[in-house]
């Protein structure tokens, strides 16, 4: 059995939990090595604490999923047969009682739910969610070079897009000839939609990018993320176009400072509130506490949001094996957007950044 | 109030429903007119059978629901207040008793059906899926227009597409000056992920576009959609590039009888399988019968797989107003992939062809 479905045994023993069904897309591949998108079609991975494990999906997809290295069942269905049937027997061919049952309450809907209760009426139904949670926020090896590569990805993309700015280019112009150029490495698919925002537009922390140009005197602010094997990547640089003006430059230089005191004080040991905190007062200290509205960052792997949220109040503890982005910004309406955004593996002690385009500020001739 | 509401309203008095709770953004959006993607925070429409409906979303989003045209209550929330506190008091200051509430239930996970549940632990709950299918699948003029546009759309990539076909470009350099030429006309999002596949790549149903390169002889497929102001189009073209052979030639023209034989058995009064029989007996008697494994085609709108579904066993009876797609294919493993799909608006008499790349095999030198 692998290591990750082990720990999710371990789990379900503590809490007596005889079956657990798996059903997004994630983590099923995160616990298999199998990765589908199933669309409207059943996909579950049933986990029991001793027996055999099982993988359900279409049985157009058997082939693949044997591929992957998943070496246990796989129960394939076609379009005419109903798989709630295949899974109750291959369920009780294996336990006998099923009284407590752990599901993705988030993902699964009610239409499963029901189908799912109606073949076990005596179960209970406990959330899995945050154990998976918990389980996929330590990346291991082979995870960290995936995302090691991502990031590298999302370096070229903004060193690339820097490359492409030019008088009278529109966001949306920049942005596409960055897609392209990634296209062209073999990137088939984006963590998140890709925002490229300048001027004004960039002083929202969510604003879409659109047909405005690009002129000089602007901040140009990039926030992308490149996916690989299934792993995400997520950087933000802002960028100057010509010369910007002093209000402009001291907002920069204080989302940096920020940004790089989180950096140096993330570490085994601290809680994620200590490290936003540590940014949260640095850009308070120079009077723009009210202008940085978000957490300083989020975990990341399998997901563009994962474990752990950094936020001011969680007391979770930071670990080895980590990965998360530290992202502070200022925005000050209709003056200037600055973001600054990193990923991060959490070293025995201390930090390793993984993105690495600059971050003194880039001036654009 | 507007048509569509109120069609929900008599469906829910004719079955006793005191409450629908809407969740997916295409339903929400096909009743209120406002569309957004909630990611993992709640968005829900609640109708009644005559008390005033209201829309649920996240507090920084009301001004835009509002400007959508939105004209009755909006609540909204910020990340720290229960939306399902404000919920139950606004259904309670509506009515009295909930006892049958319909549902989205493949849409609503079961974490929040155990929140809307505890709130009303009395309500039976149905779904309403069902019912919006079948009001959705009739079309407005107003949809119908920008259906239109999408299709223009769709036959603009076609066209650029076929024009970039040279030797020695991959599947993958032709997809992606398509999306780039769509993206330079304002295109921000595809119906679905743009298939380019050439040669035996084309014979699977639902090959991916790789790193093949393009070479004369082979046939090339485009299977594409665009999206505008939220409704799809979806088209398919299979295109020479240079000289084909005898075998491939005869694969083209039984799909494309098969096709027009569809289109024109298209209209009032006969039922989905009928016209999906139609195609189906072409490509049987001339011995491709094995070679066509899927249903003839699917409605769209909103969604791009909708109501009805034209499969061979469908009594569903074709009514002015739907829209679908017809879409016959052949594909003979290590031969030749062949599909040709035109998007369809049924008319009083007949069906009006949205979709309008030449048919007859286009050769390209």
């Amino acid at each position: 059995m692998n290591q990750r479905v082990e720990k999710l045994q371990a789990w379900m023993k503590e809490n007596e939990i005889e079956v657990s069904f798996i059903t997004s897309s994630e983590n099923v591949f995160y616990l298999s090595g199998y990765f589908t998108n199933p669309h409207e079609r059943l996909l579950a991975l049933v986990v029991f604490q001793q027996e055999e494990p099982f993988l359900v999906c279409p049985a157009m997809e058997v082939h693949d999923a044997k591929r992957s290295g998943w070496d246990h069942e796989i129960i394939g269905y076609n379009d005419i047969e109903n798989p709630w049937e295949m899974i109750q027997s291959s369920i009780q061919k294996r336990i006998r009682i099923v009284s407590k049952t752990a599901i993705e309450k988030e993902h699964m809907n009610v239409e499963r739910y029901e189908q799912l209760s109606s073949l076990f009426p005596k179960a209970a139904f406990i959330s899995a969610e945050e154990k998976l949670r918990i389980l996929r926020m330590i990346k291991d090896a082979k995870e960290l070079k995936v995302i090691e590569e991502a990031c590298a990805l999302a370096d070229y993309a903004v060193e690339f897009g820097a490359s492409e700015i030019k008088e009278g280019k529109t966001e949306l112009d920049v942005l596409n000839a960055v897609e392209y150029a990634l296209k062209q490495k073999g990137v088939t698919e984006m963590s998140f939609a890709t925002m490229v925002l300048t001027g004004t537009n960039a002083a929202s922390p969510h604003g879409n990018p659109g047909l405005t140009k690009i002129k000089k005197g602007d901040l140009v602010l990039f926030d992308l993320g490149v996916v690989v094997d299934r792993y995400c990547s997520d950087i933000t640089r802002t960028v100057a176009y010509g010369d910007i003006n002093d209000k402009q430059k001291e907002i920069y230089d204080t989302v940096l400072k920020a940004q790089l005191a989180a950096i140096e004080a993330s570490k085994p040991g601290v809680t994620a509130a200590e490290v936003d905190l540590t940014a949260r007062r640095i850009i308070a200290d120079a009077g723009y506490g009210e202008y940085f509205p978000h957490r300083l960052g989020h975990g990341l792997g399998i997901s563009v949001h994962e474990y752990p949220s950094m936020t001011e109040t969680n007391q979770l503890v930071i670990e080895e094996g980590m990965v998360y982005t530290i992202e502070p910004g200022i925005y000050v309406p209709e003056v200037a957007g600055v973001r600054i955004e990193d990923d991060l593996f959490i070293t025995a002690d201390g930090a390793k950044v993984l993105t690495n385009f600059p971050k003194e500020l880039q001036i654009i001739k």
